[in-house]
This record gives structure tokens, C-alpha cells and sequence, in this order.
């Protein structure tokens, strides 16, 4: 069997391939395994994923896997309260950016009313997502309604103030594989919200050592079966097998799995050539345009002031921020996402200005102390080929009910695998590990 | 120089390049030239093109060119009256589907105020469109607003008839590059129109033997410059040149010169990577569902019947065709658009059925003598992984605010050029020479 792709998702395909006995080969672009999983020291000892990080209490895939390779857990810190910069005004929340107060004395980010928008608005979402199957978002009742229009515009015209539609963009974002609200359709993101119900914290826990151990550790496990700098050209497949060409040689299969997100496979070349629905699928699922960053301190030095480390706001170039420090804050780390088209302007400055412009944002939600930190890292995914952004690939309008029936049937002997298949837990680890359980099961069924 | 892609775009930048004394190569994927210009004989002496075919009287670039090589034009076959079959009622039609009335003693398909609702419609996206700049539509006053909308949500929300939205996504498919409407930016359909003004009569003129006869003789005249089968699969560049990467060898060279879709361009690997913003471009340009079939009868049956073989509707496989004969009218060419979602799931039948589900619409149009012809053609579009679709690629909503200015710009020694990248004519061959005009000039320009 050939997999390809060496994140999570190909990964764990490819052990449960060799659980089950067969000989398996993971062929990988890069020179490195784990795709968007990928964990660095940092200074002060401390470590940071430069992709995805958390774990939620009912990702039972990832925490079953996690535990078998033995790592440990602790609760992602979200102890004090967060900071809103909105519109040049700061305010605290707690919990949830609707609990939002104005600093003491000061006036809050939030209009009379706004709160009650927000409330409202995301009520209304709530209702709409319910009618959304997970499995096959197509068929729900006014899918072709839901999937004309896009969420910035559903926004607009359904969320009277500003201050509620930003409440609503800042969990829409999360919502939606970091796509930028006027690219991602109404549908897609009621399809996460079912997918990835945010009441089940996905964002619960971080790994000691990080997340991005467990791709290593899976490679380890796999030995000479990966491959590395093996990016594939073409697939093709025959009545006997597939054959997977990659600028390190020529595989021969009985099936590929095919582990990489939809638009990169898209660049693949396909013999036969894909049927018209996949082929186009591949030319419409775009990857979101976030870029993640980390600032490393000695101490969490938020936590005694009472802070979170969580801040959301209409900042130049930081929109939201975690405390992704091990439990003693002992180094903290502020953990920020720049988002949205923004982040592509950015990405293209030189690196003293990306960091310049990240710890201008980092000290305005902080103070003073965030602008020297230790050590700062950043992944700008957007501008990485091999994985084309982050979080994840997004439906813009008309494609789930146009393609998404194309999206998870295999073609012949080519399997499709990835957090992007998923029907829970769409674009998260646990549902790129689900993801190679379904395909791995449908071919162990049928040889 | 090197060229990548063998359309019109390319072929005619290699011409410009030769035409001043640089040496050049051409390097196409397929066996062939001429991208989605083709002409192919038929049956009773016939040509047909499979791709584009009209010329029009402001095309003064596509006109020019055919000139100089020898080819003779006609007028477009438009005597005679158009046909209408929208749901499941006939009507008729001169000129502007606006005029239909319904067959004599029957009721017309267009309810009483649906052809005004139409007019007021179009007039409304004629005023939307004046605020638009065909080279700059991100900088529209209300750019955002236009661009976080679909083509087919502003019609269900301002066009309160369903005849009335007939009328305007029939001609508004046209306008956008032959992509479903729910999945097209409002600013897109805008852009189009200033564009492509379609009063300016593109679909005027054919040309005998077949526009795609153009591509043939200037691949004729580069000779040797051109090496088929030759997929781009990489390009790097340094201070010194580009290093362009096939299949068939490597090629070195002062510039490159793409002239692909960009969705194809995004699938060639550059070192050093693409920044961001061009990157996703690459993701978020998809290409229209459009298939081309035509019929080929003794005669055109039609005109002496007093109908144009223009007809437009709802029914299930050809949504419009138009009359594509000589002017004798023999044999009779009778040409139809698959268009919208349909299209995909029409594509993937075997031919046998694709023909026959063809001809069953064309007997609902014109009559039992159109079941009948002595030859089928067709050219399924989005099924061609070197075409990716037709017309053309278009922008999602998000796109033009977000990715405008990465469309055009050079990075480096690489130049994008191609249908996509003209801001007058977008998408149609005169569109393609002006953009190979636009970069070959600016490279002489600087060395």
C-alpha cells in the first residue's frame, strides 16, 4: 500500500496498515514528517507547536493515540480574564468574549445592545446549523440557500452592530479553517459547527512536549517504511494496482491513500484522468490564511495580573492570542494568530518586521513586558507550498453542494484521507485520524 | 525565453518574442497546441471549434492577428427567432430573450411583470458595474460589499421573478466565465461586464474553417520552438535566470513567461516558494463547469422554420445553443452549452448517454429532425485535467478584494500571462493576445 503524505492523517493509515499486516510506504514532500503538526524547542525549555495543539475531552481518537504513544496532558490555562481591543477600546471578558465589561471607569468595546446582538446572532446560527448533517451537508433542506451566501455577508445583514458581528466573526474564523468570512460559505461554516461542536472544548489541553511529538514518534515507530522528499507527481491505476511516481522513484500498490488536502492531491497527475466533480473539487477547496505565531517569556507574567493570555481584537496584525505556557508559566508562552487578508500582506514583509509588527499588537493586549520576549517563532502557512495554509481547507460557496459528494469517494484505488475528510472533528487531528480509519477499513474490507 | 502553455496566450508571446529577435521555446503538456481553442472537421465537410469560436467587430487584437494570417470571417447565423423552454413552456424570442412571447395561442413563459422585473434587474447590475474598474476591481467604492456576495444570491434577493433570474443568469453564465452562479462574486459578474461589454457583440463573427485553426498555423510558424508534451512540472530562479523543469528536459532562460490558468500555474512547484497572497491564488481560482457539444445535420433544418438556433431553458442537460453552420447553412451546425452543476454529473456518463441526454433536449428545442444528426462532437471541459474547465477561471467571493494585485504581477523573471489576466476581453482570445502583448512588452522593456 502507498500513502501519501506524512501528517497525522497518512501517518496513522499507514500503522494501521501494518497492524493489520501489510507493507505500506509513506511518501512524504518534505524533508520532515508531521504536514501542520510540528512541535520546536524554544528557549527557557520550553516547546511550541507550530501547527495544531490542543486536544478537547471527545477527541477519544487522538487521546486514545496520544496515551498509547505516551504522552501526557494538562489543562490549557484560560485561569483570569481575557482582553477585547476593539476599535481602539479595551475591555476584560471572562470566559466568553459576551461577558465583556469596559476597563474600570472606562466605557466598554461593546455598545449598548451589542452583547444582546452577538447573543442573538449566534442563537441564530445555532438554529440554522442544526438543520446541517455533518455527513452530508448537501442535503440539508435549504442547503442551496445556506451555500449561496457567504458568512461575512450573512453577517451583515443579519447582525445589527459591529461589535456583535465581531464576536461572532472572532468564533467564526475558528469555525471555518481560518478562512476569511467573505471567502467561506454560510453552509461550511454551519457544517463546523456541527462537525466541531466548540461546547465539547476541543482547545481543552496541550501536550507536554507538544503535539507535534506524536508524528515523530509514529515515523519512529514506521522506520524506513517513510519516505522523505519524495513529493509525488502522478497516480496512476490500472485493472491490478496503482502505480505512484515521486521524484525518488516509482511505487507500485495495490491502492494509495491519499493523505494530503484537496487542493494539493489537485496537483497531482492523474492517470486516468479524475472524473469532472473530483478534478474541479480540487480547484475549490483553498486553505485558510492564518499564520501562528509564539513569543516565549521567562514567566507567564499575565497570570499574576490576573490575564488570561487569551485577547481577541481589531489589532493591525494580531487578531487573537492563548497562553500556550506549561502549567508553572515557567516560560510563557503568548501564542497569537494573524488572520485574515491582513496576514498575507504581512507574510510578505521581512522577517524583523513580521516580528516588529506581532509584539506592536502583543503590547497593546499586554503591556510594555510583551514587546521582549526570549524567543519568538512563527509558522506563515500561507506561504508554505507543501501545506498552503492553516487551519485548514474551507467550502467557498456552491462547493459543498456541487462537490461535496466528490469529496470522500474514493476514485477506482485511490483512497482520499485527511482532517478535510472528516465528518467530525473537519480539519482537527482526531478527525484526521478517524479519517484514516475509514479508509483503512474500506480497504481491508474489499482485499 | 521560455513559454509555458501552447494556447493562444503563449503561442502569440512566443511570436512577439521571435518577431524581436529573441530566441524562444515553447513547452505544452499535452500532444497538442492550442489549449481551448480547437477546431476539429466534421461530418459533410464541416469544422466546428471545440473550445471558443466567435470574434467580435472591438476584438481589434484577435481581428488583427487572423488578418495577418489569412483568415476569413462570416457573420454569426442570428436570423430568424430564438427559442425559450423554460419550465416546461415554449416561447419565442428576437434578439433579446426580453422580447419572448408564447407560441401562438399559448400562454407566454414569462409570467405577466416578469420581463420587466428582468429589464429592472439587468439595468440594476449595468448601474453596479459602472462603479467598476476592469483593471482594478478591489478598488470599487463598495468593493467588499460586491465581492462578499454571489452572483446568485443578489439575484434571489433583487429579481423577484423566477423568469426574471432566468433571463439574467442566462446571459450572466456568459458573464462569468461559465461558472455556476452560486459560486461567482457579484464583483466578479461586474467586472465582466465592464470588461467584456457585451453589447459590443463578441459572439458576432465565426470564422471558416475554425478560430482554431489560428493556434495551428502560428505553432506552424515557431517551428521547432515548440516541444509538446512537455508538463512544467517546476521553475527556479536566481539572480542570473529561470530554470524551468518538464518532463522532456530542463530549460534555462533569461524569464519565464506563464500562460496558464492560474489554478494550473498553482500547480507547478517554484523555488523559491511563491509568496503567500500569489500561492493561494492559485487555490481560489476555479475554472466554469461548461461543456461544448455540437450537431451536425444535412442542413440548418432550422432557419428555413424561421428560428435563429439560438435557443435558451431549464431543461435538464443543454441550457442554450446557438447555430455554428457556414453561411449556406450546410451542413448545419447546431452547437449546445452544458452548463451549471449538471454538467458534472453529465460528464461522467458514458458517451453514449452524454449524446443521447444532448440530442433528447435538442428534439425539445427544434423538433424530431434534430434527434437525428449525421454527427456529435463534444468537449468536455471540466473533465480535461490540462484545462481544468471552461470558459474560463473566475473569482469566488473574497477573491478580487483579497487576491486582486497577485493576479498580474510578475514575481521575479516570471510573468503570468493568459485570458485570465486581461482587464478587457477576460477570458477570450483577444483578451489572451493583449496579456501576452502586455508582459512580452515589459520584458523588452527591461533587458
Amino acid at each position: 500500500m502507498v500513502v501519501v503524505g506524512g501528517g497525522i492523517a497518512g501517518l496513522t493509515a499507514a500503522r494501521n496498515l501494518v497492524k493489520a499486516g501489510r507493507s505500506v510506504v509513506v511518501l512524504e514532500a518534505l524533508s520532515r514528517v508531521g504536514g501542520r503538526m510540528v512541535r520546536r524547542s524554544v528557549a527557557e525549555g520550553g516547546w511550541v507547536d507550530l501547527g495544531g495543539q490542543w486536544a478537547g475531552p471527545t477527541q477519544h481518537r487522538l487521546l486514545a493515540l496520544s496515551d498509547e504513544l505516551g504522552l501526557k496532558r494538562f489543562p490549557s490555562y484560560y485561569g483570569g480574564e481575557g482582553i477585547v481591543a476593539f476599535d481602539g477600546i479595551a475591555g476584560r471578558f471572562k470566559g466568553d468574549i459576551s461577558t465583556v465589561r469596559g476597563l474600570p471607569g472606562q466605557r466598554s468595546p461593546a455598545p449598548a445592545g451589542a452583547v444582546h446582538d452577538a447573543e442573538r446572532g449566534t442563537a441564530a446560527l445555532a438554529t440554522l446549523a442544526r438543520s446541517v448533517s455533518p455527513g452530508q451537508p448537501w442535503t440539508a433542506p435549504r442547503a442551496t440557500a445556506l451555500d449561496r451566501q457567504t458568512v461575512a455577508d450573512w453577517l451583515q445583514r443579519n447582525v445589527r452592530t459591529g461589535f456583535g458581528r465581531f464576536v461572532i466573526a472572532n468564533e467564526g474564523v475558528f469555525n471555518s479553517s481560518g478562512g476569511t468570512l467573505d471567502e467561506v460559505s454560510l453552509l461550511h461554516l454551519l457544517f463546523e459547527m456541527r462537525a466541531n461542536p466548540h461546547g465539547e472544548r476541543p482547545d481543552s489541553d496541550l501536550y507536554f512536549g507538544g503535539a507535534g511529538q506524536i508524528p515523530l514518534i509514529l515515523a519512529r515507530q514506521l522506520g524506513d517504511r517513510v519516505a522523505v522528499k519524495a513529493a509525488v507527481r502522478a497516480i496512476s491505476q490500472d485493472s491490478s494496482g496503482v502505480t505512484v511516481t515521486t521524484a525518488a522513484g516509482r511505487f507500485r500498490a495495490g491502492h494509495v491513500i491519499v493523505a494530503i488536502p484537496p487542493t494539493l492531491a489537485g496537483a497531482i497527475s492523474y492517470d486516468p484522468p479524475l472524473p469532472a466533480r473530483r478534478l474541479q473539487l480540487g480547484q475549490r477547496m483553498p486553505l485558510g490564511t492564518l499564520a501562528k505565531v509564539h513569543a516565549v517569556y521567562p514567566t507567564a507574567f499575565w497570570r499574576p495580573l490576573g490575564l488570561s493570555g487569551s485577547a481577541v481584537g481589531t489589532l493591525p496584525t494580531v487578531q487573537a492570542t492563548a497562553d500556550s505556557s506549561p502549567p508553572d508559566g515557567k516560560p510563557g508562552i503568548l501564542t497569537g494568530f494573524v488572520a485574515g487578508q491582513g496576514a498575507l500582506s504581512w507574510a510578505t514583509r521581512p522577517w524583523a518586521q513580521r516580528r516588529q509588527t506581532v509584539l506592536a499588537d502583543y503590547r497593546t493586549y499586554f503591556g510594555s513586558r510583551a514587546s521582549s520576549p526570549v524567543d519568538y517563532v512563527e509558522a506563515v502557512w500561507p506561504a508554505n507550498p507543501f501545506a498552503g495554509g492553516a487551519f485548514n481547507a474551507f467550502m467557498p460557496p456552491g462547493v459543498w453542494t456541487g462537490y461535496g459528494p466528490a469529496l470522500r469517494a474514493p476514485i477506482g484505488r485511490i483512497h482520499w484521507v485527511g482532517a478535510e475528510t472528516a465528518t467530525r472533528w473537519y480539519g482537527y487531528f482526531d478527525g484526521a485520524i478517524s479519517s484514516a480509519e475509514r479508509e483503512v477499513g474500506a480497504i481491508l474490507g474489499k482485499t
